[in-house]
């Protein structure tokens, strides 16, 4: 199940780049951690033109590509060479439901946000030689790598746009990620990571779903019934056939591995600063993008570090869609996020 | 333990009113169906100075006291007789853990919010000969209560406030009330009701406790630490000792009865018309009090019904507490609903 979900027919092509071993920051190794990645477009001969856009939570590649890229938006391949690169855990990437026994399922090491940039730089200087990115951006989980890229390689990253998410959880965010893992984790089938078929999990996939939709969505959302806009007609329709139908095909340790990495990022800790400290050295133009209705970060967490930030500025899209307005359905959202991104680019 | 839990105790005194067998909207009957009650103050020689408060979700009349009722106040027992009736289910009242069986526990019948303003109905008339209350008010599922009174017995009831809560659920309440119940009746413990002792669901009950805070409190509540106000260290010792400590002491069928009630509830069912066409036949003076940060009653959906009654005022209050702040920590919520309730009363 989950090696069939987690394929190239689903969210391919991708391709593959071997780190060899690596060593995480929490003290784990990964045995050949491997980057799923699609690029897209051409590197210029001065390779002043690279974009990087790592992944969100439970999300591949493909979402983004699906999204986000095309001839005329701001994520040209006509004009830039644009990296879509699988966090570590999602699936693609090395991860608890593809590693080799023994370092598989619930022994697959901690990860952190800082272990997943560490490996995407190596990847993107060993493999085309960069030594800059036009821009790093990400929503969400994305939005985590966006931070510590350009605070961890301040000189590399010439133009960053955090979506959506946060350079450090807040109690909030911690809140609202315990009730995910505990979803999934209180299934008895889940068995401490030990579950034999990753769908003998669904009850607690379900149950994540649930929660999942009720926060990454908003009253109006549900009241007005915007999932008709999406092709559901009723809400039991769209708990099922949008909710489950994603995260139950998934891998319970890949969204664990995932959700813990999401709770625990702190963009301080790599360079051993508190927030303002890890902030302040960033050098990109940053657009720091908040959704005004978000339900998983909240806007004034997001505001209070963008203060922070030297060279940048707040920029606030409002969707009744909430933070999963990022899945690109609400079409004036996504013209918001185009718009602002283009914005950005087109600047110094 | 739930035995000691809906005790004299910790929720009284209260007394109780015996309405004989009870026969539900459903279908079902309660044998001696009993209500739980408080009063404050004396009813005048006129009966024209009596006031109805029923209990909100997992509260007993005993909080509506310690919270609401006092000298100075709207709810001032020296100019009213107040009567703080418990709902049926919530352990006080006859109740699945508190039934005899073999109508206890998950036999216990299906029960709807017609049914307890039924039974609240004959029991202020044949106990106090009341005609007419000068106020019927509640939180949440008291709000729901309130509309009910309100439309079922349109010349009872002279004046209403119903506050953060609705005469009709939406689909958002249904799937944030789907996710409580889910919550409890996944614990393999819960035994389709059947458990033993109570406290073996106690993980379904933690498991509740966490999406009841996260969605009832907002993200400023948790970002700023606001439970330092009410003695919490820290998000960890909020939730064990202030969510978990509220619902692992309660019956798991007891919450299902009252989520489901909570869930279901229309308005129109019981006189057989629309929202619309029910919240018109309303006759008393009416302000419907919304929390602007309301996470389990949107505020557009109770200015919508608002806009459906004849006699009636749209109040606003903010609170960074969210719906939860019915429990009446943040004194300015606490302020403005007592303010708005005495501009309710002083009116003719």
């Amino acid at each position: 199940m989950s090696l069939s979900y987690y394929s190239q027919d689903l969210h391919g092509p991708f391709e593959t780049f071997s780190l060899g071993d690596f060593e995480l920051e929490q003290g784990g190794k990964i045995r050949n951690l491997e980057l799923a990645y699609a690029t897209f477009g051409q590197l210029s001969t001065k390779k002043d033109n690279a974009i990087l856009f790592p992944t969100w939570y439970s999300g591949s590649s493909k979402v983004l590509e699906q999204v986000y890229l095309g001839p005329g938006r701001a994520l040209d391949p006509e004009k830039y060479f644009i990296i879509l690169v699988n966090q570590i855990g999602n699936g693609l990437s090395t991860s608890p439901s593809n590693a080799r026994p023994p370092y598989d399922a619930a022994r697959f090491p901690a990860v952190s946000i800082g272990d997943d940039v560490r490996g995407q730089h190596k990847f993107i200087t060993d493999k085309f030689g960069l030594s800059e990115l036009a821009l790093v951006l990400g929503f969400s989980m994305g939005a985590q790598q966006t931070y510590e890229w350009a605070i961890r390689y301040p000189d590399f990253v010439k133009r960053a746009a955090p979506i959506a998410g946060t350079a450090k959880g807040t109690p909030y965010t911690r809140a609202l990620v315990d009730n995910f893992i505990e979803a999934i984790t209180s299934d008895p089938a889940f068995d401490g990571g030990w579950y034999k078929e990753a769908r003998d999990v669904h009850r607690g996939l379900r149950r994540h779903a649930g929660i999942f939709i009720l926060a990454g969505h908003t009253p109006v959302f549900f009241d007005q019934g915007l999932w008709k806009k999406i092709g559901f007609s009723s809400l039991e329709d769209f708990v099922t056939g949008y909710a489950e139908a994603h995260f139950v095909p998934q891998d319970p340790n890949n969204l664990i591995l995932l959700l813990t990495k999401w709770r625990d990022y702190d963009a301080g800790k790599s360079v051993c600063r508190d927030l303002a400290g890890a902030l302040a050295q960033i050098k990109a133009k940053t657009f720091v993008i908040a959704i005004e209705e978000d339900g998983y970060f909240s806007r004034a967490a997001i505001a209070h570090e963008q203060s922070l930030i030297p060279n940048s500025a707040l920029k606030t899209v409002s969707s009744s869609w909430g933070h999963l307005a990022l899945f690109g359905a609400d079409q004036a959202f996504y013209e918001s996020i185009d718009t602002t991104l283009k914005e950005l680019l087109g600047g110094s």
